[in-house]
């Protein structure tokens, strides 16, 4: 018998992180951070595992959308999918009559990346290969199939992708044996959520630089006073030498975000993170012009290649922060890094969340392997909180992620975590804050 | 007792008009045309109408959507939500949870437009009005605080906004008289479905010219010789002073569009629609530059406000179609009026679909009269299929709308076409094609 697909499974899965404010930015004062959480399943007895993180309410809806691609996966061939899996990306972004939801953005979108990063998992499983050997073992012309083109050939053509990868041929081995060895840079968000006082920023400042990171993240954006304040404890604890970013979640228009940055640039932030809305392209490249050298970093809500194309050809960030779940899937975040590259962009992707840091960081080492070629200005975010649920919990050392060598993409939750937490029946659910 | 929001009732209507290939297109070769359709009730008994358009599968995560947003609603005093409608869209949009699956985009922000318009629907019924005229009703002021700024102000200002309406209220009063007396004009897509046989095509164009429609449109995009063709058809069926835009539906990337363009030159094509991916500022600004003197048009899948902001900051659209139910209803698509009124680029709306047409006419009415004050180079899109199933199905004459004078926004639904076609359980889905 010819192994095929048969189920697509998603459960709702969701953590009261709310009621510690872990987690409390400008836009999203309380999140619950949730995943609609995908099983792919064979005739074989074979599964993989996805996900597609949100922040609570609506987590129902993405699940409802995963529940509509079932049909696209179930009963086709596993040998002819892993075969071909931009095929497989194709079919599931451009169905005639789902397309209409997107195209390629948001809930339809998110849920695709669910089920092609589970198809993803199984693929590296069965390889015996954690997600980012997996990529960085494949010829040039095997990434390449797994990009779609049709809108990315005015700012980059098969052939120039094609160079790109042949370039970066001749260090791959060096360099997979440097990231096993040395791992990759990370920096930590943890200090600076909204919600903590001014103590615990402080003290957890002092602990991240204590860990070994190089880099820290404030969340701004809801009371400028307090943020001038925030971003000077915490300049004082970390010293001149440690980078620290701010976020403001999109909390902002053009001409605020210029202010608020000029009210900041005293204690010599890094970077702004999502200044405005992140479909604003040509906002982003004003404000990059005006808060200069403050780097403008932006993309976990970056809701496709298109748009990230138009950010790099604009001009518009020196950041680009992908997502492992916004976007269709492993696939298109490999066109993404590819995009990044020829515009000479620096990724340093998105995390945190449920599961984030697990799946992402396979992306960062494939893009240092097999295609930038360089750590240089990469750097991981790193939250510190929900790893615990995970099979394969990220490993951190000295502010470094150390490479994972556990087989697959890293979206596999516990099966107590995926009970405990299931919404709204789930113990955790079942018992009132 | 205070009237309140009591419901917000979702159900699944889907019409199987793949069985005829009414609707193909280049992306969308086989669209069953549904929507999302919502009723809004008050404890007073009264309701609105509103709903959300999609082709067919996925329209049940659109009433998922639907439900998330309707807990925002009820309880809600009606008397406070119809003094400040800002208010509920900033609700809508802004949730700190649902955001996260957009944000303003897809989904979860056409399921806020579904509800927002029942509630405008609701509204004017209440004033006795056609929606149209009780926006045409409405003070600059009033106008204007319809409009979300926090990422416009780049482009448009509060006092700019307030300027180019208080420039047009001199007028208002004769352009409402001509309005009732003359309609607005129309141009017809019903010829020009990739589905159709020549001879159809051929037929269904001459027809549109004798009915006095002044533009038809042709969907092209899947076969170049074949599009050239058709084109070559349709031009010596209408004759050289009838206008005939072609409409790719996204098919192409920007290099591709600009070489099918000049294939299809010869036979003067008015405008071209869709030519690439619709989050594609840039492309369409390159491709605007290569093919003028044919226009460029988009909108039916442009997500949101931000998005229409940067085409018009970019220069990359000669008109644009605004859609009733892809963005977050009647106050978002205030502010794309106003912003399109600023950079002086003249509106089409997108129609046809479920109910687009009796929805979108008010719009396009209220900007007449006062918003860009002018009927120029102005057409609403005219498709004549399912306004059967409408309590008010638009009237046309002489290739025109006549102005709608029915209370309300347009969105009603007559119940036995609703029930006939609710999926999965109505009696159309019941009996197989």
């Amino acid at each position: 018998m010819v192994e095929v697909f048969t189920a697509v499974e998603v459960t709702d899965v969701r953590f009261p992180t709310s009621r510690q404010l872990d987690g409390s930015d400008a836009m999203n004062p309380e999140p619950d951070y949730s995943a609609a959480y995908v099983t792919v399943r064979t005739s074989d007895g074979a599964a993989g595992y996805g996900l597609a993180f949100t922040v609570g309410r609506g987590n129902e809806i993405e699940t409802a959308a995963v529940e509509a691609l079932a049909p696209l996966v179930t009963g086709l061939p596993v040998a002819d999918v892993l075969a071909d899996p931009g095929g497989l990306s194709a079919r599931l972004t451009g169905d005639g009559q789902l397309r209409w939801l997107g195209p390629h953005k948001g809930v339809i979108h998110m849920a695709a990346g669910a089920v092609l990063n589970a198809v993803w998992d199984l693929y590296a499983r069965r390889e015996g290969k954690p997600l980012w050997d997996l990529l960085a073992g494949m010829t040039p012309e095997q990434l390449v199939s797994l990009v779609d083109f049709r809108y990315l050939t005015d700012a980059l053509t098969p052939d120039e992708a094609l160079g790109i990868l042949r370039a970066a041929e001749p260090g791959r081995a060096r360099r997979r044996a440097r990231l096993l060895d040395e791992g990759y840079p990370a920096y930590t968000t943890t200090p600076g959520w909204l919600g903590y006082t001014d103590d615990k920023l402080v003290r957890l400042a002092r602990e991240a630089v204590a860990d070994g990171f190089g880099q820290i993240k404030l969340k701004v954006g809801t009371d400028r006073a307090a943020d001038v304040r925030r971003l000077r404890l915490a300049r004082e604890a970390v010293g001149p030498d440690v980078r620290i970013g701010v976020d403001a979640n999109q909390a902002w228009g053009v001409p605020d975000a210029i202010d608020w940055m000029t009210a900041l640039a005293p204690y010599d932030p890094y970077w702004i993170e999502e200044p405005t809305s992140p479909d604003d392209v040509l906002g982003h490249a004003a404000i990059r012009r005006a808060v200069a050298p403050v780097r403008v970093a932006t993309g976990e809500h970056c809701q496709n290649q298109v748009v990230f194309k138009q950010f790099l050809q604009a001009g518009a960030i020196d950041v680009l922060q992908l997502d492992a779940t916004r976007v269709a899937g492993v696939g298109e975040n490999v066109a993404i890094l590819l995009l990044a590259a020829k515009f000479g962009v620096p990724v340093c992707p998105h995390a945190g969340g449920v599961g984030l840091c697990e799946m992402v960081q396979h992306l960062a080492m494939f893009d240092y392997v097999a295609v930038s070629g360089t750590l240089t200005d990469r750097v991981i975010e790193y939250v510190d909180h929900l790893h615990e649920h995970f099979t394969a919990p990220v490993r951190l050392r000295g502010g470094r992620y150390l490479a994972p060598t556990v087989p697959g993409a890293g979206a596999e939750m516990r099966p107590a975590s995926v009970a405990a937490h299931r919404f709204p029946d789930g113990p955790v659910w079942r018992t009132p804050a």
